[in-house]
């Protein structure tokens, strides 16, 4: 049919430019995290994932997967329908009400996906507020970019965490006009949290709504887990809260929170959000189960920022470049899409350590990087194992390391 | 800080136009479909579904709800990351083994929903072909639509399911133009097919892509469950097929099915599907299990024809203005937005029977209907208690019945 050169010169394109993506195709193991066996042409073999954004293993918490498999037995696999036709089950009700609880908002709203959440969410808020001025930090996730072009209306992009910037954009849209700012409570490639108090002091001074997307905080930060809002006092502030049920709560999903009036304007204009199958009674609860956790037990946040620290320790004595952060993203520098992909390659087939390269347009040219993290159930064995199998490729590929301090070296 | 008024104004137009939607609260019971609780304020009360779409009642098979305990419990409850970081399971590779082999095409992929199944491949599908031009039958759904907006290029609009004028606008568009026809294999509001084997002649005859929406088809036409396309015998001619997991197969998820490079440029160029967390391994498998069951089982679709010949026996004898379809969709004419939700609510409050009201916009004004979807699992007994309930509820709002034969007045 002649169309078919069409999608093989695409993926042309791809190779050419040595951005075509290969998965790992890989099987977890409940109880056994962060281990995992990856199916290759070979056949099984035994890894250690390094990559995960199941950042606290919630996704093998018994009270999770005990959650899961207990209300799929009793209530089936599937909702059955919409929201609007017969799939508004009683476990996503009760997601919705833990939610707001979490958030400390009136009124939460879950949809299929964080990705989903927010190109529903920030598009029909938008469209909803008269001429509308969307002002968009700079490194937003591509789902709230998609979200401001779906709204339709005018959008500014402000410089990456510059409040100053921020400011005047603020100020040449006036206090009357409508605005909605948009922005990241951590940012996941770098590791970089934003400023909330400063953005929601702007957004006071000239009238502005926030809108905040905590899809790498939630669970991790804050005391009950609501994300970097939270742990920063500003919470309250904040008119939506928007994050994912897939990364620490270890499920599927995501979620806005909000006043009553604006989660419910969603919930009745959203077509991504309408005219879509609810989410199974079985994933709602077990994410239901995986928040209530978090909201009281500490062990995990704490494992996780020790673990966090301990690797960075441990990569930087060995001489590693690991990029600064405050948080438990441990990117380590490498420059090069080649060798990005490459060191990846040379991890999983000779160390069994599986960490997929973040090369562009993930990240700028030239910031090519592996992105590491550690989950609480990293221990101490693994890191070191982690250290010499890195130092390994990075002197093969003849990557530049900082000379190793004594300790290192022993 | 004065936002809160918009959305309240929005919320106030809904409930002045009588489109404010409530969600009925239920709660699924595996092993007892169609039977439900109904939470309301009052407590806990039983109900029959009547509405859900969930069409073979596959959300509570055994092997369906065994594949997703047995897979949850050994791998966990979520995916841990995006296909390309870390969250391309085991389960979602087979899947989409599967899948393929369904509809007979070299490849599938899987998304969260089927509504981003159609937002993301028509778009990316659309704009990975020069200048195309999409042709898109005028009653197609919502997440084809946004998928047709969402790809930037033209579009044209063909009178639902009239080759006729589908052919007119081919013949303008001329051989040379690269074009896209996008359809459904079965309308779920109406319930009528489309003719599917006419509008690949007319693409082969004028070289357009052909894409078809089978959402409310597969599992439950053609001898494996591959849809319309397979039941007309017109599979192999269509380029792309998607449908849903959450329908007839009882989960949760979408997909496409196409030609290897259709598939794999999808696959690297959606960023619906590239930057959101994979289907949970749980999921993927219970919707195989699903899919691999109705493969060779035939007697759930032969039960769910006869159930659904039985409805509309029972209803028509009973004088109900049953709207004639050709498929397992039964509407009930009610033509008036109130009384299509007064006779719901009675339905459930002093029946028992929950039949969602299907109104403005979903279908156009004075058209408002129930919708009903009988399962394999509703009995000849709940068949009549329905027809006795709509007729005390039409006899009560002074629908119009026709004169009842004498055995229905028996
Ligand atoms: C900042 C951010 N927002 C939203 C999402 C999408 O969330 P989900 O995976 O639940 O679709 C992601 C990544 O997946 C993300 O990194
Ligand atoms: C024709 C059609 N396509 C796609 C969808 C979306 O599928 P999903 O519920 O899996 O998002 C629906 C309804 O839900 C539909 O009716």
């Amino acid at each position: 049919m002649g169309y078919n050169t069409y999608f093989t010169d695409a993926l042309n394109r791809l190779h050419d430019e040595r951005r075509y993506r290969v998965f790992a195709h890989l099987e977890r193991l409940a109880g056994r995290f962060p281990r995992a066996i990856h199916h290759t042409p070979d056949g099984p073999r035994d890894v250690i994932v390094w990559c995960s954004n199941d950042y606290l293993g919630m996704g093998q918490h018994p009270k999770v997967i005990g959650a899961m498999v207990e209300t799929a037995t009793r209530m089936g696999a599937g909702a059955g329908g919409t929201r609007n036709i017969a799939g508004n089950n009683h476990p996503l009700v009760l997601l919705e009400q833990e939610l707001a609880d979490l958030h400390g908002k009136e009124a939460g709203l879950v949809f299929t996906s964080g990705y989903v959440s927010n190109d529903a969410g920030i598009s029909t808020i938008a469209k909803l507020l008269p001429n509308c001025l969307i002002l968009s930090d700079a490194l937003n996730h591509n789902s709230m970019i998609t979200g401001v072009r779906n709204a339709g209306t005018d959008k500014m992009v402000w410089r990456h965490n510059d409040v100053e910037h921020l400011e005047d954009l603020l100020k040449k849209a006036g206090k009357e006009r409508a605005k909605l700012i948009v922005f990241e409570g951590l940012y996941s490639m770098d590791g970089d949290v934003s400023p909330i108090g400063k953005i929601c002091d702007l957004a006071e001074k000239y009238n502005a709504m926030t809108y905040i997307d905590e899809v790498h905080a939630v669970g991790m930060y804050g005391a009950r887990g609501g994300g970097q809002a939270e742990h920063q006092g500003e919470m309250a502030r904040i008119d939506v809260i928007e994050a994912t049920l897939a990364k620490a709560f270890g499920c599927l999903g995501g979620y806005i929170t909000g006043s009553r009036a604006l989660v419910d304007a969603v919930r009745s204009y959203a077509p991504g959000f309408i005219f879509t199958t609810a989410l199974p009674p079985a994933v709602c609860a077990a994410a239901t189960a995986a928040i209530k956790h978090l909201k009281t037990s500490t062990w995990e946040r704490e494992r996780h920022q020790d673990r966090a620290a301990q690797v960075k320790a441990v990569l930087s004595t060995a001489g590693l470049p690991v990029m600064p952060t405050d948080t438990h993203i441990v990117p380590v520098f490498v420059g090069d899409a080649e060798k990005c992909k490459a060191a990846t390659d040379m991890l999983l087939e000779e160390h069994g350590i599986y960490i997929q390269p973040i090369n562009y347009p993930t990240v700028p040219v030239g910031t090519e990087r592996l992105r590491i993290t550690p989950s609480p159930y990293h221990e101490d064995a693994l890191i070191h194992e982690l250290a010499e199998a890195l130092v390994d490729v990075w002197e093969r590929l003849q990557l530049p390391l900082k000379p190793t301090n004594a300790i290192a070296a022993e």
